[in-house]
């Protein structure tokens, strides 16, 4: 078979465009044993993992506040974490984009070139997609294709696991309520936002070192994400809101402490992971993980019987009241 | 590995609406290890063909010509198409789904009940997808997971070899044609449209019976498609515009002969295909082909030394003029 990038296209605009894309696209992992070109793309590897994300204009990000680059990168980026989410290790994705007229060019080429950017940090190759028109916003629709050969579900946590997360958390809303207010964000803020990374190395290095029970991003929030370990395993997760690594601006404008903790448990879209592990596995391998990658490890709840999402407090232990993060749009 | 339906997914109202989609789902084939509810599904096959294909209101399709259901029904079988293009077998899909807000309910289930169906037929699973808001237009995009085993690539057609299609082509075309003027279509144009039929068990058989040279879908009419397996094999591609099996409405306002061989040529998603094979190969296994499908096979051209896309006319062979159809938006 051969990788046939774009001379196999007959003529016409759109087809222009796609070869445009293609030129810059990076060697893709060998798994690919056909690229974008053909009606479809081929992979080769004993089990692929797979998962879909949209981006909507309007609803995950508005225009004036990321660059059409960042749009693409960021769409990409959310895309390939829940590949880290099962510890995948990425092969290559798909991009479709439904764009406004007056995008179908330059705008086109910067969002498919940070598409590419983020899907080639991560050894991944694109694979196709497709081009349109839309009447109405910009949308991208990101596929993204991994290597499963040991996944890591949510449904494996016991009562008695530790929940760890990685990094720090509430760092994207921070962004997001910046631009919401008008102002501009902390510029770490909106680093996380406009440019989040997804956590695959990392999920890979814990697949190996401390074999989790159960592992998650945080696309929707730490108390939502954690919900969905708990539901899936039939426990009930049991926050201690001391330990959650709360993202912190600079600033004078900086949010109070029990802002930027609600950021950190219903903000959305950090793209960190959240796993799980029985007691004592993680905190002797925490500092070589935090030396390999410069990111922190967190033990913030455990698993108990039960079911739903909890805190320790005064009086044992008390159901959590926030709410996942479900976009800006109100939804 | 279990397949988890949505018992795994922690409250919400997005998570309720998933969890509505997943109760109509049909077994999905054994190569999906696991289903949807999970950051990913995982699929083992050894050799996985992946396409995605985006519809969007106002480009692809009108509110007011389609069911929700049949909007549905149309994006996934316009998406499962590019796996037949590549004679390989449907394993399953993932849906991404633009919403507006009035959508988000009884039409959202409605369109969900049109991709599993269309998947369904074809012994297809729901694997996945995305449901998130739309501040404008309707937007599905479908990505497409196969079994390929022996694909056929545009590639292959030699310089002799003889081009076929199956079915009729323009039927699509002119339901979109009674639309844009204002009028009811034909019932079986409509049809053509609304439930494109992927010839998904007809490629696999002509991959194990005839091995064509060639194959593709027919997406974009007929000259088009063809373009894209000549440019990409390194062939002209003659036509013998007599022999193409032009679809015929019925009527006093049918179109006359000229109109309807331009919307064979030039009018896109019919979702037939279009493949090449050696002189004499197809001829005699014809008359099985359409005693098992009820479906045409009809040699439309021939493919020559050369590049481009032409027609044998009264003095040789002479460029064919028509362009390839780009949506009814004008792109």
């Amino acid at each position: 078979l051969s990788s046939s990038h774009g001379e196999s296209l007959g003529p016409g605009p759109e087809f222009d465009l796609i070869r445009r894309f293609l030129q810059h696209a990076a060697p893709a992992p060998p798994e690919v044993t056909l690229g974008p070109g053909d009606d479809c793309a081929l992979v080769s590897a004993p089990q692929l993992a797979l998962s879909s994300d949209m981006s909507v204009e309007g609803v995950h990000f508005q225009r004036d506040w990321l660059t059409p680059h960042e749009i693409g990168y960021r769409a990409a980026a959310a895309a390939l974490s829940d590949l880290a989410a099962m510890a995948a290790r990425p092969i290559g994705l798909l991009a479709s984009l439904a764009l406004p007229d007056a995008d179908r060019g330059e705008t086109a080429v910067a969002l498919m070139a940070g598409v590419t950017e983020a899907a080639a940090r991560l050894g991944a190759g694109v694979l196709g997609g497709d081009v349109t028109g839309s009447l109405g916003a910009l949308a991208l629709d990101v596929t993204v294709v991994g290597a499963a050969d040991a996944p890591i579900l949510r449904n494996g946590a016991r009562a008695g696991d530790e929940v760890w997360v990685t990094g720090e958390l509430g760092g994207a809303d921070t962004a997001l309520a910046a631009w919401l207010r008008g102002d501009v964000p902390d510029a770490r803020a909106r680093e996380r936002f406009a440019r989040p990374a997804p956590r695959t190395r990392e999920a890979l290095w814990l697949a190996a070192h401390v074999r989790p029970t159960a592992l998650i991003d945080l696309s929707d929030g730490l108390a939502g994400d954690a919900a969905h370990i708990g539901a899936a395993s039939g426990v009930a997760i049991v926050f201690d809101l001391s330990a959650i690594p709360v993202f912190t601006e600079g600033g004078a404008g900086a949010a109070d402490t029990e802002t930027a903790l609600r950021r950190a448990l219903s903000g959305g879209e950090d793209y960190e992971l959240c796993f799980t592990a029985p007691p004592g596995r993680v905190q002797p391998l925490a500092a070589a993980f935090e030396a390999e990658f410069g990111v922190r490890l967190s033990r913030v709840a455990e698993a108990e019987p039960g079911a739903g999402v909890w805190h320790r407090g005064a009086g044992g232990r008390q159901p959590l009241r926030l709410r996942g993060f479900q976009h800006f749009g109100g939804e």
